[in-house]
């Protein structure tokens, strides 16, 4: 086989073979492919596409381009929940430890922000102590021992996704369905699951803003996870604002721990047990997901899924204290409100204005290097369909950052249109699919 | 500016603008964007396009990558001749001395065989002591002197272009018009010229096999060199035959001399009247192209072609032995022939096949690495439409690789198509258009 050629039958339009989707992945992996030929092969793939067969090998060979994780020696189910990302998104956070409470295992491999959107891996930094960078032998004795685990991504995981992020990250060819697909699909897979939960994110604060998008993603991650025969309950959700009200590390794992105290955050309640309710379901613990639910509402209110984040902390070497005494944790220098400047109904909300807002603040990094304050956010009031009065407080920031205070107070009133007319409050949950 | 950005930009189908692509070839060229951005890019703009602005912005660019000689202390006008190259076109080594004769400098930059076709530089070096590699002051001295001089590539000409093309070749972007055209236009506008004699070929031979193709990539080329204010007199020309009977080094070589000493080989000689005609037009030589051509025939006539050729020789330091004494030039230890098997008339020649058996003989070369055998070669006798009897010879071989013998016999006979009907000759000059 030759790179040219297959450059070519790609750049012609032609669907690739599963052989000759394996030999590049592989080949690039092992440094024997130049990074200018996988580049200008992504930029055909770009713009001609990658069909479903060509998705699912693609995802393989960035699969088996690394280890997959054997949990046989784990009893019970394993699922996991992948979201696309959106801002104020800490459902992991929450449903991991009910989940676990409930008996299924959840094994999960996170990221970290990049952009707008937060990262899982960087949310459970901020409890002082927390180990994210764990190896497979460690993750694999926690997960027996508590049913939960959160780790980041790890060399032995499929590597080829690694390269081929960090090369479509520079050649304007990351908003791509099938690599998006691939990139997630082959992690995910490595994980060693049975099963997995969808939530696919559309609106304002998504990566895909419109619905159309965002079901031609939730389709082709469904079909990939399919072909590899796991069972796999699929939900598109809005992401038009953000998920509770809280965004930043610490502010995150906060109303986490709220929500799992029992506290109503009505949006992020709702989708916390929807997903968990999922995971019971695909893991055998509950016939519906109804009945899902109903036993996450009973892990929070027995207090069994809040234990179970504190036993997931201790095992990844996590300081509980702050978790036990929320109020003791460091405060930002700068803490600043933001007031409504004229009355009205919310009509709209630019929740990828709100997710830049609290990176410039600290919160999250525009390049990988980049370091994170995790005390650094924005709890922000507003929700689509909400009356406000003027003078009425919409937003609080916490930072460091002296310099980006202004701005930022700017960004954040821009990002709420607020009209005379009504506006109705957005549905949370705009479909769910099941696969199992 | 941001690479990410601009590829992102030519990828969603966006014009780049003249300082866009001036930004990434120029840092390109300087090792200051990695290859892999730039080939993403030349598959975004070989997919989607780059329209006639961007093309002449391209060639400025790669144009303004080097140096442009400046030929003003040469007295006269400068015009040179381009062809997209084809099998059996030596008209190169005809049409320089012809028109240099005439009072019109020719200082031609030519190329390498590459693929199914000869280059001049190749030809030329086939006589013993030629020298190709020189540099731009002696390049500029002989010019002065004998109104002529055929040298090769130098590094101070567009090295973006050799970037470019090199990358092209290995992420399947070489098919492009855009490109194509600012790979030719950038090279020949660094010679200095006044104005440009272009011969794209067209069919079996030819880089584009389709008329449509062929005229659109010669227009292409007219609009750049428009752009550039150059004088320019476009061809289309047939390469559905090889052009004239001799294809192999020394073989071309040979018959070049053979039509300056006055022989008329139909084809070849009728295009070689024309292409110098129109270099003697537009070096102000002649009111018009037919009165071009009539000087052209007077300069084959009266031998000065014939001297002129000898002279830019010995200055280019060859040896003129052979030149005068054509049969003593040393001989292939292989030399066969091939009979019809059966008769009829010449219908179709596929020509890239009998390209490629040249090369199989040693004539040319696949890689940039192969070495050449300057004696091999094929003199190959049919023309569509002749009429052939069985045992008619058709073609000779020359070569000294006893293991290619069998093979390019079969792939000669099994270039032409013989039917029993009588089929047409074709018209060697398609179109010419002029622009003073």
């Amino acid at each position: 086989m030759n790179p040219v050629e297959l450059i070519r039958k790609k750049r012609d339009g032609f669907q690739l073979t599963e052989e000759e989707i394996n030999y590049l992945i592989l080949r690039y992996t092992r440094g024997k492919i130049p990074s200018y030929q996988i580049s200008a092969l992504l930029m055909a793939g770009f713009l001609n596409g990658f069909d479903a067969k060509e998705t699912a090998w693609l995802t393989r060979s960035m699969l088996y381009s690394g280890k997959i994780i054997n949990l046989k020696s784990v009893k019970g189910k394993k699922i996991d929940k992948h979201s696309t990302g959106g801002v104020g998104d800490k459902t992991s956070l929450i449903l991991a430890p009910i989940v676990a409470a409930a008996g299924v295992n959840v094994p999960m491999i996170s990221g970290r922000g990049l952009g707008h959107t937060g990262g899982t891996l960087d949310k459970l930094e901020a409890i002082p102590g927390f180990l994210t960078n764990i190896d497979l032998s460690k993750y694999k004795s926690i997960l027996k021992k508590c049913g939960a685990v959160l780790i980041g991504q790890t060399k032995e995981i499929a590597p080829a996704d690694k390269l081929i992020y960090a090369l479509r990250d520079v050649t304007a060819t990351v908003e791509s369905i099938p690599f998006i697909t691939a990139s997630i699909m082959s992690k995910k897979l490595a994980e060693g699951i049975d099963g997995l939960v969808l939530d696919v994110k559309t609106g304002t604060g998504a990566f895909m803003k419109s619905y159309d998008d965002s079901a031609a993603l939730a389709n082709s991650l469904t079909n990939t996870a399919r072909a590899f025969n796991k069972k796999v309950i699929t939900y598109i959700t809005d992401m038009n604002q953000p998920l509770g009200n809280y965004i930043g590390n610490w502010l995150e794992v906060y109303e986490s721990i709220k929500v799992l105290q029992g506290e109503k955050v009505d949006d992020l309640l709702e989708l916390s047990l929807h997903l968990s309710g999922a995971m019971i379901h695909l893991g055998n613990k509950a016939k519906s997901i109804p009945q899902g639910i109903e036993i996450a509402k009973e892990m929070i209110s027995s207090g069994k899924a809040l234990n179970k984040f504190l036993e997931i902390v201790k095992l990844q070497g996590g300081d509980t204290y702050y978790l036990k005494n929320l109020d003791k944790y460091p405060k930002s220098k700068i803490h600043e409100k933001i007031f409504a400047d004229k009355p009205g109904y919310v009509n709209k909300i630019d929740s990828f204005e709100i997710g830049i807002a609290s990176v410039e603040l600290g919160g999250g990094r525009l390049e990988m290097e980049d370091k994170i304050d995790p005390k650094a956010g924005i709890i922000f009031y507003p929700k689509i369909g909400m009356q406000i009065k003027k003078g009425d407080l919409i937003a609080e920031i916490f930072t460091n950052k002296t310099g980006a205070v202004d701005h930022v107070k700017k960004k954040l009133s821009a990002s709420i249109t607020i009209t005379n007319k009504k506006a109705e409050p957005v549905k949370l949950i705009k479909s769910v699919n099941t696969y199992k």
